[in-house]
């Protein structure tokens, strides 16, 4: 079953990824600022709602447990994922309760790979990688992360549908094996396209899709619309993971005074390098292979920028993101217009635009 | 629900702690070695099955999840706790498929939590605690754990059954809960007794417990041999920690060539150090404190054992354990004699007498 739903999404992925290309230009729909505020405003006191649930449930009388839970959850953030829940359950007419604390859930899990991502190890250590868990140290982060995933569950059981527990836990599973096989990658500078969009398809898009999905589960939906929604989630989820990794070598959130550069001390490697290393001679492919395989020095990351620059693949990568950002528009076709639809579609945008 | 759960555990827990004392000598139920074996043998098909179904389902594409998942799970060990979940639907005349799979459900989240507690810190690094996870590192012990938990969940969709959700996934909070618990006293040499079993209550006693209740759930026993069979794995679990407590001290392990002082090295304090510290004079309880503490050096632990040796707190232990083995096996009496009942109670003897 995992195995069907996995290439259910590589299938999508790789769909999209041979479609025509979309003039980025053009594709802009609208000359205002894209905004994530007209889905925000819909979900709005339903957001409110899943956040006190959020906070009641996240409780637990070993204090450490809500403390750090809190310092990534209350921290706040877009809470993209859960309002893509409540919103895809609005966009289906559902009027109830259940997407409020099945959005929890989608949040949950969300904070739990987060907490698991800052685990590291000793060479990460090394290699200047200073994370959240430095506050409480590893087996901490691994712990509450546990626990809010068990939590997770244990609101999709009150909830009551084995179809969401199915979808949930098959996301779950999806998104493991995508962070195993990043690992594996790390230091591969010769990956392939194909490979990268399977790992960020896992790690990123299965948790979109499947938060998308059960907004249309819980207002019994029709497996065709059921569906349009997870593709919706799926490509959104692309789009929103390949700008995430535009933004890490973007010199416009170096002058924000964000970091820049974690992917690549990390020795990952994203579109940007990726097609960087491809379009680069043979004395810029040594330096690549050298960089990434973990031989940095001082200077590394001025040059990696310089030649992302010269070679324009965050302009690849934008573009690329578009592409899926049309697809995840695409993919609400069968749904009526409404201010809902409007909104998600607005939703596409604004995950590509933030990165201007 | 979760509080519920945790509470119902740790008051029977105390309940058990209060009770009067066991004389030891007396509560071997017969002369000869106990034995897991019975168990075994009328479980061995059904087990044989459910280390199909968990070769078969640790699988994934991502190479290196069935190869890290088999380093723990191939190694064998004793199935102890899908032995349980089996052995209780047998005990219920439950002669379905369902226990196999379920089985390997439970056997996917203690391996979850085994990986997870591989995952080590800096310090305990430089305390000398090598792992498995050396060969692979933190990460991946976590994300391939992470992976093995959300199998289980869907393994658990596929099964069907809510309550077999409800109790699992409670389960795997309650064992978060202890873990983190147990994190937070780590180098308290002053720890009270109460705090102590309330930590293993949850760590290891809430699997036990959830084992064998999914047992007479696929069986549709009653609420009250639910229980039954719940109590007798709380307390069986309970017995089974306070003996591996004990023989992280015990020289007859030392002389097997195992390793002994895991525990001391990580400042964990547990009741043969508890016990220790409250029977030695102020100079020894100076000692605990300072190597509880963390600074240990050359020849702290051959100190220890002797002051656990003078004060004979590993005795202690072991009554304690025996203590708890009779309770397990009291949680049987509403179950008629048969076979599998004696079995059932056999393995309690093995779970106490594997440290003699």
């Amino acid at each position: 079953m995992l195995r069907t739903n996995f290439r259910r999404i590589l299938a999508t992925v790789k769909e999209a990824n041979l479609s025509a290309p979309i003039d980025v230009k053009n594709s802009a729909s609208s000359s205002h600022k894209a905004s994530l505020q007209p889905l925000l405003d819909i979900v709005r006191s339903d957001l409110d709602d899943t956040n006190q649930i959020i906070l009641d449930r996240m409780h637990s009388d070993v204090e450490l447990i809500p403390t750090l839970a809190r310092h990534l959850i209350a921290a706040g953030g877009k809470r993209l994922r859960p309002v893509l829940t409540l919103g895809a359950a609005k966009l289906c007419g559902y009027e109830g309760d259940r997407a409020k604390k099945l959005a929890a859930c989608v949040e949950f899990i969300h904070t739990a790979t987060l907490l698991h991502d800052d685990v590291v190890d000793e060479s990460n250590l090394r290699r200047g990688n200073e994370t959240a868990n430095a506050l409480w140290g590893n087996q901490a982060s691994v712990l509450v992360g546990d626990f809010l995933f068990s939590r997770s569950f244990q609101l999709m059981v009150e909830d009551g549908s084995l179809e969401v527990l199915r979808i949930l836990s098959g996301a779950s599973a999806i998104i493991a094996e995508g962070e195993v096989l990043q690992l594996m990658n790390v230091g591969d500078v010769s990956l392939s396209e194909e490979s990268y969009y399977e790992v960020i398809a896992a790690k990123t898009a299965a948790l979109f899709t499947a938060a998308c999905e059960v907004g249309a589960v819980v207002a019994d939906r029709s497996t065709e619309e059921i569906a349009a929604l997870g593709s919706y989630g799926t490509n959104l989820g692309v789009a929103f993971q390949l700008i995430d990794d535009a933004l890490d070598y973007s010199s416009e959130q170096q002058a924000l005074g964000k970091a820049i550069g974690d992917d690549f001390r990390e020795g990952k490697v994203t579109l940007p390098v990726l097609l960087a290393n491809r379009k680069g001679d043979t004395e810029e492919q040594k330096f690549w292979a050298r960089v990434i395989e973990d031989n940095q020095v001082d200077g590394d990351l001025e040059k990696a920028l310089e030649l992302i620059e010269k070679h324009g693949t965050i302009g690849d990568t934008f573009a690329a993101a578009q592409e899926y950002g049309a697809k995840a528009k695409a993919a609400l076709d069968i749904f009526e217009h409404s201010i809902v639809k409007s909104a998600l579609l607005d939703a596409v945008d604004f995950a590509i635009e933030r990165a201007y």
